[in-house]
């Protein structure tokens, strides 16, 4: 799903097009330079994880005007012909450099840069914030998911309580980033060969008038292997009848490979359920467990040794629930040459085109980042890297296998105390670069001296 | 945006085409009753607000499988190639009945019940829960903030941190339902006429070397009215400029209709614009309030006095930020004529097909519900109507104003404990009928009786 199919270009704020008149009446074409960022790590959280870029660079690639379009913009009674006539040309042909997907990243820190002539890098604000933010706050609420099991398998079971058809399948998305083994979402896996997993409803067992018969049904029609729900009526009662079925479906050389728990106590359900199997020489099937499941729920059951191998995540982990949005913007850092600054109480932004570089401790973990403007004087590595040059990528994107590994070696290298649910005792250190706050200082200065004469 | 344009049928999870080989497999295609209800208020909420049917109709309307996608399923290992190939044929030919869009309801009550062969009802499970609950959870929401506005203008603002694409859209209309005067989402009135609001970002204040110049090209370009943002800087001395700007303007008949704050102590500010504005004979211009807003914010400010007129409300109303999901289910209720019921723990079903009847007091206030039997022994107005008959809607969907209006109609006629904010002291009463509960137990009586011989 790119950004054309999920709307179009329309699917923006009016004042993106009011604004955009007026600087097609003004001939205010000069560069831009916007930044997104996020303003404050929710509460509790460490870190976030980068991700949305490349929806990202398909909408800013393919971001047009219709005829169709065009005709409602002109006959709505707010634009003048000449305006939208003009818009028929527009078209995204700015530079972007941008975090690759999977990078952990901070506060303050841009994810992406734009530069462009204004009327591009103003119209384009809504969608990019819409598509960034939403991928980024599941990817790094996926993350720590990811942390808490501790290596068993995590499948995105999100879809129906996700915000919509796209955040179904971008979450689908951002959670494979982020360290999911697979999602349930078919449509994942036809788009980004994301691996499927898949259970059975509530409602298979119960259209059986009884339940050994619809599990047995279930595993003959998919005879290399089922993932049995067991908790429709009496979870120890279903086990049990798992385990005389898996002995006569041995014979025919059809396994089970689980079960699955979806109520009550799962722990408590898993042991018993284990200890069913087990004792009925079943060793071999395993437990998986579902129902609003969140991080902390994952580290309760993992740490609590609860007998459970993987993990349905859903609706907790893709409407990121307890934090189900990121303070982010989408801000003009410099225009025609100058750096900008907004300084709104509490909103107050760094001006100037920036860069962020990352150093390492001796043994390989990041110990800190800096802020400051590109081409400076940061050392480390610097994070922001060139993704789009005159509306064009460069290169191809990377495989999502590859942006999934980049976000396992990042999670990998971080600290304990950032790898931890709970924050960490030290926020990790952005510092902004003296040259970044001088520049800060100046601009604002310069708009002391502009009001002045008044 | 209809489930097709946003996805198409592969948006579903993997279980619904496991389950519905296995139906084929097995020629289970009895009629089958599902029912989509909410299993419990979020905490603190009196009420919700039915809507997204129109989204839902569309969707079993169109839903089908294309060759591409046939192909795949086809090619993904996973089903057989004459089950497959069965597909070509699916489409939703089954009867729905429904709450109107835009009726209040509660717990356990169904909003949507929907009769069909079981292949066809459990399909489109997945996506019909995805499209009612998200677009009842922000109407829901945006009533509470219809209510604590009193009056004032209220208009969305929150596309861009909405979870994608379809929830920046389908939040627009959720809003408008439940009484949001209109949308800064272009697309919301391209597709459904709602009205379009719009001010201006802080980078066209900052584009321009002077905060006042940027306000009177602004306003000479829309010379129809405008609302400027006079946060970006400095908001009393922006609103002193806004005086001297509107004055000259006056001469040339251009009115500036309104300012925005969008930061810092939203009633403080208000109060010393106002002050200001009026001071210079600006009783006119209005001002409009932006950033953060919630129902309780608006509450606070409304409550308190703030001469603000109306509100920008965004990112807390379109996630739903304090509920971002409701513990909603589409269950199996009937299958092949037989009532059905789930008893997992915590997540029991009440079986059968259901009807609500709602009574009034003497001054028209609901007054208690009674969930029941279709064609049972309720007394009151049955709220479920049929919508779909045979897959095809019983005349056009009403119009997007006559939802709006009747949303109104039943806040309006809400009780006062039920429209405050708090928790009523005493939740709305929703009765189960004697036959129902007795269905209940007959069903689970039957249950114990197919264990018994094993």
């Amino acid at each position: 799903m790119t950004g054309m199919d999920a709307g179009g270009i329309l699917l923006t704020d009016l004042y993106q097009l009011t604004m955009l008149q007026a600087y097609w009446t003004r001939g205010m074409v000069g560069t831009a330079v916007f930044e997104f960022f996020v303003r404050k790590l929710p509460l509790g959280r460490n870190f976030l994880v980068a991700a949305g870029l490349e929806q990202a660079l398909d909408y800013l690639e393919q971001a047009r005007f219709s005829k169709a379009e065009l005709d409602w913009l002109a006959g709505c009674g707010r634009f003048r012909r000449e305006f939208v006539d003009s818009l028929a040309q527009w078209r995204f042909a700015g530079d972007v450099d941008a975090l690759p997907e999977g990078t952990i990243c901070f506060a303050d820190e841009p994810l992406l840069r734009v530069v462009a002539p204004l009327p591009q890098a103003q119209l384009v604000e809504s969608r990019l914030i819409n598509l960034l933010q939403f991928q980024t706050m599941v990817a790094s609420k996926a993350a720590r998911c990811t942390l808490a099991a501790e290596g068993r398998m995590l499948v995105d079971f999100g879809l129906r309580r996700a915000h919509g058809a796209e955040a179904g399948l971008l979450s689908a998305r951002a959670a494979y980033v982020a360290g999911f083994t697979g999602t349930a979402t078919v449509l994942a896996g036809l788009r980004w060969d994301i691996p499927l997993f898949g259970t059975m409803a509530h409602s298979y067992v119960q259209a059986h008038e009884r339940e050994t018969d619809a599990f047995e049904h279930f595993a003959r029609c998919h005879p290399g292997g089922t993932t049995l729900l067991i908790d429709t009526y009496d979870t120890e009662a279903a086990a049990q009848d798992v385990v005389a079925l898996a002995r006569r479906l041995r014979a025919d050389g059809i396994p089970i490979q689980a079960v699955r728990l979806d109520s009550g106590d799962l722990a408590d359900h898993a042991r018993r359920v284990r200890a069913i199997l087990d004792g009925g020489g079943m060793q071999e099937v395993r437990i998986f467990a579902s129902g609003n499941l969140d991080e902390y729920r994952l580290r309760d059951l993992v740490r609590g040794g609860a007998p459970i191998d993987g993990f349905g995540v859903g609706t907790r982990m893709n409407t990121s629930a307890d934090h189900p949005y990121l303070d982010c913007a989408y801000k003009l850092e410099e225009y025609d040459s100058l750096p900008r600054r907004k300084r709104s109480e509490g909103k107050a932004t760094w001006p100037g085109r920036k860069q962020v570089w990352r150093r390492l401790d001796a043994s390989g973990h990041p110990d800190g980042d800096t802020l400051g403007l590109e081409g400076g004087e940061g050392t480390g590595e610097p994070l922001l890297r060139p993704v789009m040059r005159a509306g064009r990528r460069i290169g191809p994107s990377p495989a999502l296998s590859v942006v999934r590994e980049h976000a396992a070696a990042e999670l990998a290298r971080l600290p304990e105390t950032l790898r931890a649910l709970d924050p960490a005792p030290r926020p990790y250190a952005v510092e902004v670069s003296a040259a970044l706050q001088d520049m800060a200082h100046a601009v604002d200065a310069s708009h002391v001296l502009q009001r002045s004469p008044r």
